[in-house]
C-alpha cells in the first residue's frame, strides 16, 4: 500500500482507477492553490460530489482510521488538503470550520509570502508571522496537518519548533541531494525529523532533477539518500503529481492573481512549460513499481511499509488524533 | 420548558441567564439577515466561542435530542438559524456545508425577493423559482428546517407543498387575527397544518398589535386565536425578542445594503423605529408567565406542553432526524 502525500491537477474516474491499479491507497490532492474561502468551498463541494458518484472506488478520509478502513475495502481514501492558508481569508476561526468540513492539511505558504510566513521563492524569509503563530496552534487543536512543502527555511524551521504536533513537508526533495529553491536544506530536515515529522520525496522533474527521473529505481536511490538525512522514521512519499492540467492550469498555479508579468514556479526560463514526467512515471499506476525497487535498494520490507505508508500514518493518528 | 422558534439581537452571558430564568430552554438566534457567505461563516464563529465561553449554560444542539438533553442539564439549547438564505451566495452544495457546521434553519427570502422566491413585502410574489426548488430538497437532505416568516404568501404555499419535510413559519401571526403583510393568510396555514408543520407565535408588537401585548393572557389569546385555525399540533412560540439591539442595528435589518432610501420593515411611517416590546414582555424572563397563562386560557397541561415545546421538537426531529 501507497500513501501519497500530494498530488494535484483535476481527479476523474480514470485518475482513481490508475491510484488503484499503483496500490495506492490514499492521496492528499490540492484543493486550493489561491483561492480564497468561497471558491475554497467550492472546491470541497467538487470533491465530495466527486467522492460520491465514485464512492465504489474512493471515500474521504478524515483520520488514519478512516484511511485504513478504506485501503482494507480496497478503496482510495482522499485527505483533503490546501496548499495555501488563503481559504481563511485571516479567520483564524475558519480553521476550525473547514477543518469540520473535512480538511485535515493546510501549507502555510504557498509561492510568495502571505500573512503566516515567508515562502521559498521570496528574497527574503520573514519567519513565521504572528498570525502564522495562531493558525499552527488552532491547526494542532483541530487536527490539522501543517504543510511546510514551499514555505521558507526560516519559516519551517521555526514552524517545526512552534507546532505541537508533528508537521509534514508533504512533496520536496533535500536540498543536499537537489539543490533547488524549492527544496529542502538540511537544517530544516534535522529540525523535523527531531520533532517527529514527515518529508514526502517528490517525483516532479523541476524539483528531482533529470537524473533521479530515469529509472524508479534512479528515484529510489534519491528516497535512500533522504533516509541517510533524516532517518528510515521520517521519510514517505509525496509525488507533487499533477493530473489532467494545461498551460492554463499551469499558469494559475504559477501566477495566480498576484502578477502580471511571468513567474516559472519550480521551472526556469530555460524550462518553461509543463516539465515532462519522470520517464518511469507517465501514469500514476506507474508508482506500483515503487515498492519492488525500493527492496531492491537494500530496504527491509518493514522499512519498505515504512516509506511506502507506515510514516505517514504515524504522523496522520498523530496530528489528526 | 419553552421553545423560541426565532429571537434575534446580541445574545451574551445575561441574556442566557434569563433565558433560563424564563424557563427558556430552547432558542433559535438569527445569526444574519442580509450577509453573504463569509459574513456567516464569521456568524458561526461568533456562536461557537459564545457556546464555549458560555458552556455551563448552554450548547449548540444539531437534533431534537440534543435539545432535550440540554434541557435536562438545565441548559439552553441554540438551534443555528439564518433570516435569509443569502448564506449560500447561489451555491446548492453550500446548504450541505452550512448543514456540517450546525446551521438547522434557514429562512428562504427576507424582506425582499431573493434567487429562491417572493417575499412578503413585495408588491408581486413571483412564486417558488427554480433555485428555491433545489434548496428546499437539499435543506430536506441534509435536515436543515424551512422557514418560511418573511416569505411571500405565494411562496409560501409552493414552498409547504414542495418540501418533502414540515416546515416551519418560525415567528408570525395569523392575518386574520392581526392583519400584517408580515402575518400568513389562513389559505397558506391551513396548507401549512396540512402538511404537518408550525407556526410560531410572535410576541414583536409591530405584527401583533398593541392590544395583544397588553398583558400575557391577551397574549395567549391570540395563541389560541391561532389554534383555533390551525389545530393544536401546530402552534408553537417564535417571539421574535430582539436582544440589545440599536438604532443602527435595526437600520441594517430593514435596509441592508439593498437601498439609499427608507425602509420601515415591519413598522410604518407612523412607527418608524424600534418598536416597544410589549407590556408583559419587558425582559426574556418574562416568557415564564406564559405556562400559567396557557392553562388559564383553557389549555389541559398536555396542550399547554405541545405549544410550548412538544410540537417544535415534532417537527426539530422530522426534519433534523
Amino acid at each position: 500500500m501507497i500513501i501519497d502525500g500530494l498530488q494535484c491537477g483535476y481527479f476523474d474516474r480514470d485518475v482513481f482507477e490508475r491510484l488503484k491499479q499503483g496500490n495506492v491507497h490514499c492521496v492528499t490532492p490540492t484543493l486550493g492553490f489561491w483561492e480564497g474561502t468561497v471558491p475554497s468551498l467550492e472546491s470541497i463541494v467538487r470533491w465530495r460530489d466527486l467522492a460520491r458518484e465514485n464512492a465504489d472506488l474512493v471515500g474521504i478520509a478524515t483520520s488514519a482510521a478512516q484511511i485504513e478502513s478504506l485501503a482494507a475495502q480496497g478503496k482510495v481514501a482522499i485527505v483533503l488538503g490546501f496548499q495555501n492558508a488563503t481559504l481563511l481569508e485571516g479567520h483564524i476561526g475558519f480553521v476550525e470550520l473547514f477543518a469540520d468540513l473535512g480538511v485535515r492539511v493546510i501549507q502555510l505558504t504557498y509561492n510568495n509570502q502571505n500573512d503566516l510566513g515567508g515562502s521559498c521563492y521570496e528574497a527574503e524569509d520573514s519567519g513565521l508571522a504572528r498570525y502564522g503563530k495562531e493558525v499552527i496552534r488552532e491547526m494542532n487543536r483541530c487536527g490539522v496537518l501543517v504543510d511546510l512543502s514551499h514555505v521558507g527555511n526560516r519559516t519551517s524551521r521555526e514552524a517545526i519548533e512552534w507546532s505541537e504536533r508533528p508537521v509534514a513537508i508533504t512533496h520536496a526533495n533535500p536540498d543536499e541531494v537537489y539543490p533547488h529553491r524549492r527544496n529542502k536544506t538540511t537544517d530544516v530536515l534535522h529540525a523535523l525529523r527531531d520533532h517527529g515529522g514527515i518529508i514526502g520525496c517528490a517525483a516532479y522533474r523541476n524539483i528531482a532533477g533529470d537524473e533521479f527521473c530515469k529509472t524508479v529505481d534512479k528515484w529510489c536511490e534519491l528516497v535512500a539518500r533522504t533516509v541517510d538525512i533524516v532517518g528510515i522514521d521520517h521519510v514517505g512519499i509525496g509525488t507533487d503529481k499533477s493530473h489532467n492540467t494545461t498551460q492554463r492550469d499551469l499558469d494559475w498555479m504559477r501566477k495566480g492573481h498576484w502578477t502580471r508579468g511571468t513567474d516559472f514556479g519550480a521551472g526556469s526560463a530555460a524550462r518553461p512549460g509543463k516539465a515532462p514526467p519522470p520517464d518511469w512515471f507517465k501514469s500514476v499506476e506507474d508508482l506500483g513499481a515503487v515498492e519492488p525497487a525500493l527492496a531492491r535498494a537494500g530496504f527491509s520490507p518493514a522499512e519498505v511499509d515504512q516509506i511506502t505508508h507506515g510514516n505517514w500514518l504515524r504522523v496522520y493518528r498523530a496530528v489528526m488524533g
